[in-house]
Parts: structure tokens; C-alpha cells; sequence
């Protein structure tokens, strides 16, 4: 039987070898297991883009074991985990902090679930700080080539996992709050506006809106493209995972309104 | 049958996961074909370097589905297109708003090409941002799999398809006016002098060349190799494409001399 | 047989095309190889912190052929080289400018060199500029696919490879003085301290140290991990290759100590 796929999601960046050491560790376990980098550039310590990155990218991906690290704990307290969850039997590690939560969620559930601070997996000696090379990637490539989960670790409680605080919108037919989810590597502001939830208010497609952000207030198009305004323009769009998201065309939206993850923005019709 | 490599190059960054789930949309249709990344670094919206680079890279790889994507356009009219070329019948995928075309010249030439827009082999819903993840991508692992252009799209009248306006040197044996065609990395300044038309001018290995930009004049010699100068100092040198190109050794030619894709340069003997 | 895997480690950066074309180079000659990238992310022309960085990272990657490929010296007389080590027969390639020579005592020493100058493998023409197209990639792939050493190149005395001379830490009870080894993606700066080698000293896991760098004096806790102090604060821990760093928890320590490599620092007990 061939080993599933893995799929990796870090923020160890591109500067150094740590991504590729994962590599390294997964292709001397598991040589023919196909290993696709879903990103390694999530800006440092960013658990809760991390999260949603994660549980937008994983259905776009093939079904297998899906490692996620963006660990500002690594070496403390928090523990290592893998789980299985209720869509096609994929297996998700990473550690507790949150960063595998809304991809569990969104892929059924966690059905299982194992502590891997002492799997017997793992790689001697474990490090304070690079668990990505000792413990999630041995792991991943144990289970990519067939072993079972409860072999990787203890038994958890599956519903003890860390789960995330993420803002939720307040929707008005004429005012919505909103807030910024994340910006990403392009300055475009994801916000907490999945497109669906907002049928009956006043965010339609070629409709103006006004934007507050506490600091400033602008006025844009609810556009279809980027191409649709001209460069230096802001707009509204609905973006590739079906919620709302700000952006100047060709410039950073995030730079130029001064928004951050978190930051409450009211929109309201121009 | 085993699939044919698919190559990639786009402009989505390695911040952000575009490329990564482009990779997974593969890896879920044509999970034995090699996927090799070209780049995803290049600057946004950069469809000439984009070009460029496709057309100077592609001889280098296997025969295969090639996807380029750099697409300032997304969601508006402009066309998503494959195209079969008469080198290796290489298949080429992206935008049609040139990118692909340099390549297409160099490789021979269109043989079929067809328009994409409703292609049964796109994902649905077609976002009006994210063309890689829902045309490009599976498009490409289709016809990687065997499927035959036709099938992937309507027929376009290969001739139809969008080329380049690609500035013109003007040369002549004692003073040559070039381009700047694109700028690297690192700040290489790559010009549109293919070396092989130069031999009856001035532009001699160890001569010395004055480089006007308008705005400032420098003497740099024409060099082997970045270590034929000393850190800082600037020259003259046949690019790995077998063009000329400006640089300076450890810095960045492009920084220091303020010079942008399609600025003019003058060369004349020092 | 199938082939052995391929690792690349270069200053190519991600901006371009450089590292994608030998990925395609490998592909045309050796389709089944694996190709692990450990990083193409290293600071131009940056020999010293590659030779680390391969060292480290090769045993926990497969066996197999390992390129490295910091290159300020292309172009010019220093010799492209291909060796093979004591441990698995791994096989390394590169520049003989010491960016291989961390890696090749650290497993096992060389047992045969050559000299791929006039490499039957490389690929005509071969330019001044892009030698990991031209010879290190097309070599890689053809040792890889089961080439013998000897064909690859022209015999060379193991013992007359390039090494490096890395700066030696002085090592008294209460006072080491060590130097800046390289710094990393994140600003952590890693030093020339084995932990190993400490034992007698002051340098305890909880005791606190003073650093001194010339120029500026900071006292900051030898802890485990990085959560172990407060956004901001400063640490000394042992790294992932169990050496001394020093590391600000969420922010660039090479920044605020004004340190780079081969800098001299101080430590002493506070």
C-alpha cells in the first residue's frame, strides 16, 4: 500500500533549513510518501492565521496527514498532538495551541485523538525548540506510511483539544462590525465575513460602501476583481474562501488603512 | 501510462498558500505527477519578467503541462488559455495576456490552443480571484494525466493569441541603445541585448563601457564573472540567458543606478 | 534500482527562477529521483553559514547526493567538486570553496574527490554565471541515477579539498569568549559553543549571564525555550544542533546587539 500524502503548514520562513530538515526527517521514514508544502512563510508566531489558512487550504488538498506548526510554546508546557477526523479518515498534527482547530472543525471533528510528548515515534533527543524536527514530522511520516494513531501517542479526550477565540461580526441590515482575521502577504485584510451571511444586508456587488477603521474612513466599490478598480483603489470583494476582504489594487490595504489582525472595522452604505 | 511533469511559475509569493493549494489541487487529480516550482517569487503583476523567465527556463525542464500565472487581469475578460506548442508538444497554461508567449515563440510556436473560461475540467464555483486554484491547476493535472487539449476547452484560433510589446534594441557599432527587460532578485539589471548579435560592436570582453542612464553615467568593464570585480564595483556580463546585463558585485545595479523595466540605457566605448 | 535522492542548499534565493531550473535540469535527466529542498533562503554569497547550515542538516536527511551551492567565486578559478564521504556513501557536490567541508568531516571524511571542470555530465555551454545549472545539477542527477564518482570528473587528492577556518571559542570556568557563527532567518545568533564542551563552566540551564559585545553589556537567563521569557526579553539556550544562541523571544537579537558574523562576545556569569 502506497503512504498518504503529507501536507505541511509553518512559519519557519525560507531564510533558514528548518522546513527542509522536515523534509529530510519525512523522506528518510517514508521515501515514496508525496510531501506538499502548503506554506512555510505564515508570519511568525501567527496561530490564528495559521488556523484559518489551514482549514481553508486542507480541502483543496488530498486526503492524508496534514502537519501544522506555528508554535510560539514549543518547549513549554503545550502539548504535541495528532487527531483524526471524520472526513476521509485525515490524520492532523501539530501542537495544541489552537493552530489545528478550525481544520478539525471544519472536516467533521475530531473522531480521535493522541498526546505525542512521549511518542515512541519521536527522535532522540527532543529539543526545547525545534519539535517540528523531532516529534511532528517522524510522527507524520509513521502515519503516512500506515501506522495506526493510537500507536503514536496517549489517548485524549478529543473534545479537551484547544479551540480558538475567533471575533464574530455583528450584522445589521445597514451596519455591519467586522474584524480582521488576518492580512496577508499582500497586505489584503480577511475579514470575518464568510459571503453567505450577508444576503440581507446592504453589502451587494457594485454597491458603494464606507469604511471605518476608528483612525479613518474611506469609501469603496464591492467589487467582483481587482481588475475592476484601477491601481491605488480601494474595494470590497468577496475572496477565494467566500468571505469578505479588503484591498487597494496593486498596493497594501493593510499598510494604508493601518489595520491589524483583530482590529474592528463598521461598514456602513456610502 | 505515467502522467507527464507539470512545472510552475507564478507571482503568489510564498507568504500566503496560493501555491501551496495549487499543489494540492494537483496532487488530488494527477497524484503521480511530478510537480516542479519554477518560482512563485516573481514580482506581482510582472507579466514581461513572468514571460521572460518562462521562456528562458522552460528548455531546461522535462517536456510536460506548464502553468503560468501571472494575472494582473483575474476575473475580468482577458482569457484563460492552454495552448500546445510544436517543441515536445509541450502544453502551456495561464492567462492570455502574454505571459505564455515567449515561451510559445521560442518552443515553436502554437499548434492548438484553446480557451478555458468553461472548461469541464475547472472547479466550481470559478472565483473571480483565484483562477490558479479553480482553472489552471486542474486543467493542468488533466491534460498532465492524458486528457487531450481539445477536451480541456474551446478552440481559439492559435494565431489569435496575445503577444508582447518587448522593446527593440538599437545597435550599432560604436553606441548601442538598450532596455532594461526586467530586474532580478538581486538587482540584476537583465537588458534585451541577446549577446550573439553584438559581435560587430564595441561590446568586447575586457573592454570598458560607458553606461548612460539619463540620469547618471558610469564606466563599468564588460567581465566573465561577478568575481572579476571587486565588492561594490559594477559590470557588464553575459547572462546565464545569453544576454547582457548590468550588476553590480554584492549590491543591488538596479538600486544604485535607479533603473526600472523598459528604462533606457545608452552603451558607448569608455 | 532507483535513484538516490538529491538535496539542494543554495543562495539562490526564491525571487527567481535559479533554483526551479535545476530542479528541472535533475527532472530531465533523473524523472524518479526525489529532490529535497533544505533551503534555497541563505544569505548571499554567505560560504560560512552554508557549510553550517549542511552539516546540520544532512544527517537527518536520506543518504543520497547533497548539493550545495554558495558560489561568490563563479566563474573564476576556484574548482566545481563532487566527493564522496565515509558515511552511506553519501555524495556531496559543489563549489570547492569550504561551502562542503563542515559536511564532509562531519561525515566521515572524503575517501574520493574529483574535479568537475570538464565533467562529462555538464551541460554546453557552460557560462560564467550559473554553474548549479550547467555542472552541479546535471552531475547531481547522473551520480544519483547511479553514475560512479570517477566518471563524473578528473581524480582529485581527497586531502587537498578547500576548509574553513572558523574561529575557536576560549573556554575558562568563569569566563568563555565566543564568536557570532552565523545568524539566522529570525535574527537568532548562533555561536561557536558545542554544549557539550561546557560542562565546567558557568553556563548552567536557570543561571543567569552576562554578554558582553564591545560594544553594549546584557544579562539574559540560559533558559530552555524561548516561552520561557516575555516578548522582548533576551535568552541564551541551546539551539536545535545543541550549540549555545542567543535569541530575543520575538524579535531580532543580531538587531538589537548589532551583531554579525565572526563578531566576538563575552560571557560571564551575573
Amino acid at each position: 500500500m502506497s503512504p498518504r500524502p503529507i501536507t505541511l503548514l509553518t512559519d519557519y520562513g525560507y531564510a533558514d533549513e528548518f522546513a527542509g530538515v522536515c523534509r529530510g526527517v519525512i523522506a528518510r521514514i517514508a521515501p515514496e510518501a508525496r510531501v506538499i508544502d502548503i506554506t512555510h512563510g505564515l508570519p511568525r508566531h501567527a496561530v490564528r492565521q495559521g488556523a484559518v489558512v489551514l482549514a481553508n487550504a486542507l480541502p483543496y488538498t488530498p486526503a492524508g496527514v496534514h502537519v501544522a506548526i506555528v508554535d510560539p510554546g514549543v518547549g513549554t508546557e503545550r502539548r504535541p498532538i495528532a487527531a483524526r477526523v471524520a472526513d476521509d479518515e485525515r490524520l492532523l498534527v501539530g501542537p495544541d495551541n489552537g493552530v489545528l482547530s478550525l481544520a478539525i472543525e471544519r472536516l467533521g471533528g475530531a473522531e480521535e485523538a493522541v498526546d505525542l510528548t512521549t511518542s515512541p515515534f519521536r527522535l532522540e533527543p527532543v529539543t526545547a525548540t525545534f519539535h517540528g524536527r523531532e516529534i511532528f514530522s517522524p510522527v507524520a511520516a509513521r502515519l503516512a506510511s500506515g501506522a495506526e494513531l493510537a500507536e503514536a501517542g496517549e489517548p485524549l479526550v478529543a473534545d479537551s483539544l484547544t479551540s480558538l477565540d475567533i471575533p464574530r461580526p455583528r450584522v445589521y441590515p445597514d451596519r455591519v462590525v467586522a474584524h480582521v482575521l488576518y492580512v496577508d502577504g499582500f497586505g489584503n485584510i480577511a475579514l470575518n465575513l464568510p459571503h453567505d451571511g450577508l444576503s440581507d444586508t446592504f453589502l451587494r456587488l457594485g454597491h458603494k460602501v464606507s469604511v471605518d477603521t476608528g483612525r479613518t474612513r474611506v469609501t469603496v466599490p464591492f467589487a467582483r476583481a481587482f481588475a475592476d478598480v484601477t491601481a491605488g483603489q480601494g474595494l470590497l470583494y468577496e475572496d477565494a474562501s467566500q468571505s469578505l476582504a479588503l484591498a487597494v489594487n496593486r498596493d497594501s490595504a493593510a499598510e494604508l488603512l493601518g489595520l491589524r489582525t483583530d482590529d474592528e472595522v463598521v461598514l456602513t452604505p456610502a
